[in-house]
């Protein structure tokens, strides 16, 4: 079993799972397969939905004389037809069904091998959401003694240990951390059905938190019993890679059909408000009128051909960096789901997500409503004006939000406001204070709000506006560019172009890195069609370039060289060990399990300086993951090394 | 031609429309069918996305000799071989691309009626949005002069008079009304194309809103050049019943992929987030790489099955009562879009909209967000709460807003204060003030609100919540059911269900209602089942009925007699013509065609008592329409009778 990132927003990624029936991306959905029961076959499955991991129930299979023998002699795969990977289930639902099940959980664990499953599951002990804490503490005890049998028996075999925890927080964490320690491969989050079924994705929300505080960050995680796209999305960004789907089937018996933004049932729709191939083949009053038998079918096929235009809905916005804006979305059609995403403001949520969250992305933030100001990048923007940007002049002249480019926009007052004296310029933004020489930085520029947005975001706003502004002299400027308070500001020789580097520099590197980058000669080079700021050179070498997409630099090995000299360790570094030196030396990426050390303050797509274990400068390069995970991770790559130091 | 409301929601409705050469359903979309590049033909179009109406362009088929003469001896439907209904296009939009066109006005529309189009087009003078106030006006005088010229010519063919005014509202308004009052069949809203381009959905706003004001609303309405379904819910929640597409087309041309939320590059996408056939079918380098002229016809079909599926969601919201759950919904994704949707709550526009919405609704009311409380309906309900409604005590005690129907989750500690004396109960609720006694009335109870809503959301809520507390003596409830305050406060025997009856009948009748229907001995029957009430008979005579669905009443014969007696004309009434009469003591529906006169206060779904021109009653019913409807519409049903009067 291999799991490798290759690409991410929130805390959510795309990876490349490798099993021994062959590879998946994930995020990713499993159909549940019924062996007694297929309304469509795996094989149909792959060729209609690009159906490629489907999820058996090892338990049924081992109940069913019949099954069990024909699963031992030919396996799982020949069972169902199916010649991708197959994850099988253990019991565990059944028994939280049932009340209890007949299985020795030694005996599944060994069934699932037998059969040549490629995910196994431990038999876990179900925590419901109303068990006392120390019910549900028992039971999570029980689960990691199981699971610790398990890994002794699993062979060939990925094994899934499943976390439960009931909805306490802090015992969810416990048992992830637990399970973490063991040779687990796969966690499944386990016991949430039955908040799923009442819509408490507050609850729900809280599970997946406190799980993925605790769990190896390099392993996949998967959301048991989640098959409803309405919470994928917000699922993905927390960090679950797997989901599995009864309900496209169970929905169908019932005449229910998914849908992105919930369920209808048949008979509420006087048409099909969907454009998958069965309900632009059919009217809804033919689909009404059917067969029973037919109609089952054909929802269930709705309901599939909707949950994967999900997933693919997903992957795609985690290539393009607006996971947040699908998941806002969906919120905005579910007001527990909204409820829901408030957990993730709360202090030690915020934290947690922020550490993940890349900072750039391919498209400009959108906002959709109140919880767009509460974003993960928006917490860190605030944060590192705060604590790494630093003002150059004693006052500052404040513009509303307008087009952008501020500096654009606002050239022919800025002009003459600078004729009078030296101040700082400054946005009051839908994103909160920023300083001009920001203003073609990734949010600030790269972001779309209405002219008014809500009156909690302008409250947000205004409070971050106050806190920035405290003890700073501001002149409001309200058109009036002859403004009588600045009768006395002083010219003390301003350099647009120099200031715009050091405060960028400082934002994205850290503070002080403009004074470390720019102490000699510099020359910047600008775009001929743009003049847009494209190469820095200081003394006579070229240390930065700026990327147009997002007004953040591309560091270069002479500005490598400056900032390793001035940082302290481990600041920006990411330190390999002894066997990576040779090919980082090549100029060759840098492999997760080579990582021996980093700064906890990287994070994904952040400029780095690779090292070696005694601080020796070697490359630089961008990482891909941030410092829990590259110390985490066995597979892929952590730093993509673009130039090496030239010896 | 033959236009008539079938059923309704916001400002919007779901019509028949019926031609020469067939009938549709509105809203809906005509795809732009250019008879020298068939990419799609219109026979296959039917076939795929259930295309049931076209739209071409005369003025393209005049200046081409060969079109011209094919169009002219075979008609404009062997043409392009499609017998449904087709619009064609005058040539307008032609002089605004290319400065001018060169045909006369007249002569553009004797060929669309000599090509047998169902429905033709003049050759309106476009308004551009950056045009002067006079230039605009000039416009429209042509405008009007020409549609004056063409409803002479038209023969059989129905003459679409487009509406212009450049931004001008006062101009499109007075436009509207021009166009209204000649014999005009159709109203396209012209000249909007370069706002959409823009993006400008607010200018969009207040153009269709001004057009929809001075415009006779038995008409249909086109919103000409709209193509792209981001727009569409909101467009026919104002009240636009067609669109057209080239866009389809246009943007395939080009490799843009159109969805509900937008455009995307296919160069952009890393999967195909849809569920269509096209995105079912291949996968994103499957299409990338396909043959540029396959791959746009594959785009172009994708183009139209998303913006057909668009089409069914908002007819199928209409039919559930959620369209503005729709709109709100994709202004959310859109910050443009959101912007817009502030319009809508204006002076002047709110009361405009508030006529059209109906009074109750199939679905539960959905918050999405901070524009949720912005809607008509929750205008209405608080507008109704302070005209009509009247306490019952002195003291009022507020609770939270809690569990549904709040007199159920509360019952315990109702229960403890009214054994201390009589008070009111409020609940300080997500949608402002709700007295106990109206806590099952939509949308009261049939609403769905997250725990804690946006700041905007309660700030509002909280605003009107202060308005309604000022003047009365409020005990606030803090779980504390002793209740210090509550000393003193009197027993004056409380009966809850004469309480709630009474409330309901003054919200939903008008203020008196109440007193005016429970005159009597009252004898109030409840589901066994629910213990809610279901009948009502005053003096042994069944006045009223409570429905579970939305805790509504229907007027029965005996209740309205009541209402007809105390409410003086035009209170509740609808007043049919004497031809009429025979058929409405039969029991029969009122046609709105012979609708004489309708209370102004009136809306849809509310119920009337139906009257002849002298104030005899002669039925009860439900109206479908508002009194503006009643008088304009000549075809349709204006009251649904339920009761006649028993002779």
């Amino acid at each position: 079993m291999k799991f490798e990132i290759k690409n991410r927003d929130a805390a959510g990624r795309i990876c490349r799972f490798t099993t021994n029936h062959g590879a998946v991306t994930t995020p990713n959905l499993m159909p549940v397969i019924n062996p007694n029961k297929m309304l469509i076959t795996p094989k149909e499955m792959k060729k209609l939905f690009g159906v490629e991991i489907v999820i058996a129930n090892a338990y049924i299979i081992n109940k069913d004389e019949k099954l069990r023998k024909k699963a031992l002699d030919e396996g799982v795969h020949r069972l169902i037809d199916f010649d991708g990977p197959i994850m099988t289930d253990s019991g565990t639902f059944q028994s939280y069904v049932y009340g209890d099940v007949n299985i020795d959980p030694t005996e599944i664990v060994e069934f699932q091998r037998d059969i040549k499953s490629d995910v196994g599951t431990i038999l876990d002990v179900f925590g419901k959401p109303d068990q006392t804490k120390t019910k549900a503490e028992q039971g999570i005890k029980e689960t990691i003694k199981r699971a610790k049998q398990g890994v002794k028996i699993k062979g060939d075999m990925a094994l899934a240990c499943t976390i439960q925890g009931s909805i306490y927080p802090e015992l969810r964490e416990k048992c992830a951390k637990e399970l973490s320690k063991i040779d687990s491969d796969f966690f499944p989050i386990g016991g949430v059905v039955p908040l799923m079924e009442n819509q408490r994705y507050t609850d729900l929300v809280r599970c997946i938190l406190s799980s993925k505080k605790g769990l190896d960050p390099s392993k996949p995680v998967h959301l048991f019993g989640a098959g409803h796209p309405l919470i994928f999305p917000l699922a993905v960004a927390l960090g679950c890679d797997f989901f599995d789907s009864s309900a496209y089937a169970k929905y169908a018996n019932d005449d229910r059909m998914i849908f992105y933004w919930g369920t209808e049932k048949l008979e509420d729709l006087t048409e099909l408000p969907c454009s998958c191939p069965i309900c632009t083949k059919y009217t809804v009053s033919e689909l009404k009128k059917m067969d029973k038998k037919d109609r089952i079918l054909e929802i269930a096929k709705h309901n599939l051909y909707v949950s994967f235009a999900e997933m693919r809905k997903i992957r795609n916005a985690i290539a393009n960096g607006n996971l947040w804006e699908l998941i806002e979305r969906r919120a905005n059609s579910n007001p527990y789901l909204f409820e829901a995403l408030k957990e993730l403001r709360i202090k030690g949520n915020k934290e947690f997500l922020e550490q993940f969250e890349p900072t750039s992305k391919n498209k400009a933030l959108f906002y959709t409503g109140s919880q767009t100001i509460h974003r993960p990048i928006v917490y860190r923007c605030h944060d590192r004006l705060f604590n790494r940007y630093k003002s150059s002049f004693k006052e500052t002249v404040v513009f509303p939000d307008g087009g952008k480019p501020y500096s654009s926009y606002y050239s022919k007052q800025i002009k003459k406001i600078l004729e009078k004296g030296d101040v700082n310029i400054l946005i009051d933004s839908h994103l909160g204070p920023v300083p001009l020489e920001l203003d073609e930085m990734y949010p600030f520029a790269q972001s779309v709000f209405p002219d008014i947005a809500d009156e909690e975001t302008e409250e947000e706003v205004t409070k971050i506006f106050d806190k920035y502004a405290k003890n700073k002299k501001i002149i409001c400027w309200k058109g009036n560019i002859t403004l009588e308070e600045m009768e006395g500001v002083t010219k003390k020789g301003f350099d647009g172009d120099l200031q715009r580097i050091s405060a960028v520099s400082d934002m994205q590197f850290g503070k002080g890195a403009g004074k470390a980058l720019f102490n000699g000669k510099i020359r910047i080079v600008k775009s001929k069609k743009t003049d847009k700021i494209r190469n820095i050179h200081c003394n006579g070498k070229h240390i930065l370039s700026m990327r147009a997409s997002d007004g953040m630099f591309t560091l270069k090995m002479d500005g490598a060289k400056s900032l390793h000299k001035s940082f302290k360790y481990p600041s920006l570094r990411v330190a390999v060990n002894k066997d990576a030196v040779p090919f980082v030396k090549e100029g060759k990426s840098v492999f997760a399990k080579f990582v021996k050390d980093c700064d906890p303050e990287l994070r994904p797509f952040d400029e780095c300086v690779i090292v070696d274990d005694r601080d020796n400068l070697l490359a630089v390069g961008r990482c891909l993951l941030n410092r829990c995970e590259m110390l985490s991770f066995k597979v892929g790559v952590a730093v993509k090394t673009r130039e090496k130091l030239r010896q």
